[in-house]
């Protein structure tokens, strides 16, 4: 197990190849940029792949001997095993639909799990210079600054992220919109932000209340932000309920009071 | 009609209000906020009374004998009709659920009608430091630089805001649910961001590429935005197509090439 003075090491480290890989996202973000289609609506930029080389070469330089799993990597050659290692989990550009569009809910996803356990996260959105950043055990922060999970206790009146995903055949769009008609009954409100690791940073702060997604893209959505909710005091599950599963694609979060309501409002969309 | 001169002082004390109106809601926005509740879902806050207070106040002022229109007088004593006279329709914290929630999409909107036409917008983010401005026939602004729409021309790669706004009865959330599980296919992909006036920004600024909203508040929420995506290159319409009615609390928003696709991808929906 990695001593206090590595794990901060490790932050700082982190928070360097996030600001980094910062500069090149707010760059492209206010050019015009070239795009592929992957999928259908699953956008990748060459700033995705750029962000991903610094944000990996930075961290291998300085710890060789750690693994790397990342959103660009696995689309080309499978994601890599999560081993009990030291091991790097990056989204290098969360968001991509929108930074493709100039939409400000973009940034950049790293995740260090130990013993396969999440450890440190860091999220940096460049375009509304927010970074938020968790070390497991101690605390979570946006800008330096301590935060906290909302105290909303009354599922009627939370404010909820959810998201369609990237796919969009019938039966994804029919199940999202059925759990969307459902839910808009039980809560205030819904916001579709269209970024997994920022809407774990609205949790984390209390922006947000309850967030809920399935069908997104793999571990590197969820790391990182998932140590920064249970940093800032709130819960990170299965949908279902059930404990969570970084490579499950399936992530819902709250503070503590909310869990069971959320569960079963879920439950009733089934 | 009011000559150049007097419509530049005009915008200029609007976005003095505006930006007092800001310091207002920045302030309430980091702290606990006493909320009432207005229907099931809406909130009301005390900045915002006070918000639309001191705008009036500033306006009132400067220009006695303009008429003015107002979310929360009009919530007290009935919307005052819409005459050929200059007058102020101010929504003095649009985005009022985010706000409670600490959710950053919270803006101030300004909107000057000259002989029913809207002629001065004014939208302002206190949280994000946006400032968008418009002048009838003099371009649109964000923070003092040009903005013009998106130049997208296909609908299935728009971003598409919409909103399900304040009403939760069966028949309005079904009703958006089927337009949005409609949408999905037809879309690149769906944001629920939460603020009508912010919205319409962002269809001037091309982060998003079309719009539509039924059901808001009134002409507070549509008024100031008009001007600014017109003057982007967009246009404001109602969603069958016909022409846009600031009092008919229906609106949609584009760039130019994507009105008819939205106009026909809507017209499926019914």
């Amino acid at each position: 197990m990695a001593d206090n003075d590595s794990i901060s090491q490790y932050l700082a480290s982190a928070v360097d190849a996030a600001q980094k890989a910062g500069d090149v996202i707010r760059k492209g973000f206010y050019e015009t940029k070239h795009v592929q289609l992957k999928g259908q609506v699953d956008l990748v930029t060459e700033t995705d792949k750029a962000c991903e080389d610094l944000i990996f070469n930075h961290l291998k330089q300085l710890y060789p001997a750690h693994k790397f799993i990342g959103e660009e990597t696995s689309a080309a050659f499978g994601t890599t095993e999560l081993t009990d290692e030291p091991t790097w989990i990056v989204d290098p550009v969360d968001g991509t639909t929108n930074f493709v569009h100039g939409y400000p809910f973009v940034c950049v996803s790293i995740g260090l799990t130990i013993g396969k356990i999440p450890t440190i996260g860091v999220v940096y959105n460049p375009i509304m210079n927010e970074l938020f950043t968790g070390i497991r055990g101690k605390g979570a922060f946006l800008n330096g600054d301590p935060i906290k999970v909302s105290s909303q206790s009354e599922l009627i009146n939370s404010l909820l992220a959810f998201e369609s995903g990237a796919k969009c055949d019938k039966l994804t769009v029919d199940t999202f919109t059925n759990r969307v008609n459902s839910l808009l009954s039980k809560v205030r409100s819904i916001r579709v932000p269209g970024s997994c690791a920022l809407n774990l940073c609205g949790i984390a702060c209390g922006r947000l209340d309850v967030h809920v997604q399935f069908d997104f893209g793999g571990p590197w959505d969820v790391t990182g932000g998932a140590v920064i909710v249970t940093e800032a005091g709130g819960v990170v599950f299965d949908p279902s309920g059930a404990d969570f599963d970084i490579t499950a694609q399936r992530v819902a979060a709250s503070n503590p009071f909310l869990k069971d309501a959320l569960v079963d409002a879920l439950r009733q969309t089934e």
